[in-house]
C-alpha cells in the first residue's frame, strides 16, 4: 500500500473561499458570513476531489492520502482567536466530509485555531472536537502563527506543552507546518515553508523536548527544509551544543516527508536520513503544479523518485506504508478495521 | 591554486571584542571606547592567524582565502548607523591589516555599516573607503540588518539599488550574508544563516533584478541554503511565476559556495548546480569546529569533499580557482600582479 502522509484540500469548492473572504471583510466592518459555514454540496466535493487529487492518486498508484485543510489558507495571522476558531471548524468539517465520502482514500488531519500571541492551549477544544467528530489521525501545528514575523517561542518552549500533552493523549503525531507569509521578505512556498522546516529542526536540536515528551512524534515536511542537505552542519552543531548524537537526540521522534521535487534531492534525503525516519508524501496538489520539462513528469510526482531510487524492498515498504502506520496509530487502526 | 572565497576573522585578538563590548555598553550610558578603535599589535594578529586559519590552510592546501569580518559579530541590529559605521571601520581595517601581513594568503572583503530602517546608500562611504584603502575584492551584504525580524524589503527592491550600482562600478561581487539572530526562533548558524540563503534565492527568483543589473554578481553562501536540495521546487516555481528558466533567469549572476559540511550535501550541490556557478569555500574557522566522528576529519574541511567527488579536472579547476577569479576581477588582478 502507498500512503501519502501530506495532502491539503487546495481545490476546495468556491463557497469555502467566499465564506473566508466574507469573514475577513467582516473584520473591517463588512457583513459577516453565515455562522454555520459555507454551503457546499456532496456533489461539489466529489467534483473537486475526483478531477484533482483522486485522479492523480489513481494515476500514481497512491492508495491513501492524509488530508488536511489548505496550509497557505490557514492564515492564522488574520483576525483573532474567534476568527481562527470559526475558520478552522469549517475547514476541518469539510475535510471530515471528504474522508466520509472516500473512506478508503482520504484520512483526515486537522488544522488548529491558532492565533498570534494567544495561548496555544486554546486550540485544544477544536483538537478534541476533531478527534471525536472526525477521528483525525494527525494535526498540523504552525510554529509561526504570525505569518512570517516569527513572534512565537521555539517549539521546545513550555508555551506549546499543553498541545503536546493532548496530542500524546490521543496518539496523534504533529506535522510542523506554517501558513502563508505576510512578510514581504518570504515567498510562502519557496522560502517560508522551507525556512520553517529548517528552523524547527534547529529548535528541536537546540532544546531537549523529547526528553520531556518521549512519546511525541513530529513530522518535518518538505523533506526537512535544508536539514538533510546540511546534515553534517546539524550533526556538528549538536556536538558544539553538547547534545547527544542526532540519532539519539532527534531521530526517535522526528520524521521527514518526501516532498522534494526532483530526483537528486530525494536521493540526498535517502542517503542521509535513516529510512525509518522517512515517510512518503507528495503534498499534491500544492505549490508546484507543472511538469518538469527535463523529465516530462510532474515535479510533485514524488512516488516516481522513490521508485527510481536505489532502495531495498524493505526500505520501500517502510517509506510507503509501515512507518506511516507506526507514527499514526489512529490511521493504522482505521486501515486495519478496513481489512487493510 | 585553491581559493577559499568565504572566510571570516572569527579568531580576532581580544581587544576587538572588548572595544565592541564597550561600544555597546556606551549605548546604555557606559564610557565610550577610544574612537580610534582597539589597539592590536601585529604580533597579536600573527598569533591569531598563524595558529588558526593559516595553520588549517596549510594543512588543507588552501592557497588564498577571501577574508572578511566575523559575520555573526556584524550585528547590524545593535545601536544606530553611527554604531555600525564605527564598528565596520575598525573591523574592516583589521581585515586590511591581515591582508597586508599575509598578502599572498588573505585577500580582504568588507562588511558594510548597515542599520535597520536606514537607507542602504549610507554604506557607500565605507565601501569606497575600503576600496581605496584596502583594495577589497568583495563585500558582504546583510539582507536582514534587523537580526532575524526581516524588516527590510527584498533584495530585488529599489531600496538596495544604490549599493548595487556602486558594487558594479568597482567590479565587486556581493556575498549575501546575515549576521547574528536576535529572534529566539532562529539559531544563528543552524537556522538564520541557511534561511537567509534560501530566502535570497527565492527573492531573486521572484523578481527580475538581473534584467536591471546584468553585471551584478551575487554569491549565496552555505551551499545556497536549501535551494540546491529543493532545486526542482525552485525550477517549478519559476514556471509557476512565469519566469524564464533558472539557468537564464539566475545562473548568469548568482553563485553558490561549497560550505556544506558533509559529502552527500556536496555531491548534491555538484549534481544539481552547473559547475560554473560553484566556488570553493569552507567558512573556516566558523560555525562547526569539530571533527566528524564518522570520517575523522573536520566537518568544515570542504576541500576534502570536493577532491572526493566525481569531478573532471576541468570542473575542479573551475570550482577551486577559475570562477573565483572571474567573479572577483579585483582578486584576479591582485593575483596576476603577484605572478600567480
Amino acid at each position: 500500500m502507498i500512503i501519502d502522509i501530506h495532502g491539503h484540500y487546495t481545490t476546495a469548492p468556491a463557497p469555502l473561499g467566499q465564506w473566508r473572504d466574507a469573514q475577513l471583510a467582516a473584520l473591517d466592518g463588512g457583513q459577516p458570513p453565515a455562522s454555520q459555514g459555507p454551503v457546499i454540496s456532496d456533489d461539489q466535493i466529489r467534483e473537486s476531489i475526483e478531477t484533482n487529487q483522486l485522479r492523480l492518486m489513481n494515476e500514481r498508484g497512491i492508495d491513501v492520502q492524509i488530508f488536511s485543510p489548505r496550509a497557505s489558507f490557514m492564515a492564522h495571522h488574520a483576525g483573532d482567536f474567534e476568527t481562527s476558531a470559526a475558520w478552522s471548524r469549517h475547514c476541518n468539517d469539510l475535510i471530515g466530509r471528504v474522508s466520509e465520502l472516500y473512506p478508503d482514500r482520504f484520512v483526515p488531519s486537522a488544522m488548529l485555531p491558532q492565533s498570534p500571541g494567544i495561548d496555544p492551549a486554546t486550540v485544544i477544544d477544536e483538537l478534541e472536537r476533531c478527534v471525536a467528530e472526525h477521528d483525525i489521525v494527525a494535526v498540523n501545528l504552525n510554529p509561526d502563527p504570525s505569518g512570517g514575523h516569527w513572534t512565537s517561542p521555539p517549539l521546545t518552549d513550555e508555551h506549546w506543552f499543553p498541545v503536546y500533552e493532548k496530542l500524546i493523549e490521543h496518539e496523534l503525531p504533529v506535522m510542523v507546518h506554517v501558513s502563508t507569509s505576510i512578510n514581504p521578505a518570504f515567498h510562502t512556498t519557496g522560502a517560508h515553508y522551507l525556512n520553517a522546516d529548517t528552523t524547527a529542526v534547529m529548535q528541536l536540536l537546540t532544546g531537549d523536548l523529547f526528553a520531556t515528551f518521549p512519546e511525541l512524534k513530529m513530522i518535518i515536511p518538505h523533506g526537512g527544509g535544508a536539514a538533510p542537505y546540511h546534515w553534517g552542519r546539524f550533526r556538528g552543531l549538536a556536538m558544539m551544543l553538547d547534545k547527544p548524537p542526532v540519532e539519539e537526540h532527534l531521530l526517535n521522534n522526528i520524521y521527514f516527508d518526501t516532498c522534494v521535487y526532483h530526483q537528486p534531492g530525494i536521493d540526498t534525503l535517502l542517503e542521509v536520513i535513516p529510512h525509518k525516519n522517512i515517510m512518503f508524501a507528495s503534498e499534491m496538489i500544492g505549490a508546484v503544479r507543472t511538469e518538469d520539462p527535463n523529465t516530462g513528469h510532474y515535479f510533485d510526482d514524488t512516488a516516481r523518485y522513490i521508485q527510481a531510487a536505489e532502495l531495498s524492498d524493505a526500505s520501500k515498504q517502510s517509506i510507503f506504508e509501515d512507518t506511516a502506520r507506526a507514527v499514526h496509530p489512529r490511521l493504522d487502526r482505521r486501515l486495519t478495521a478496513q481489512g487493510r
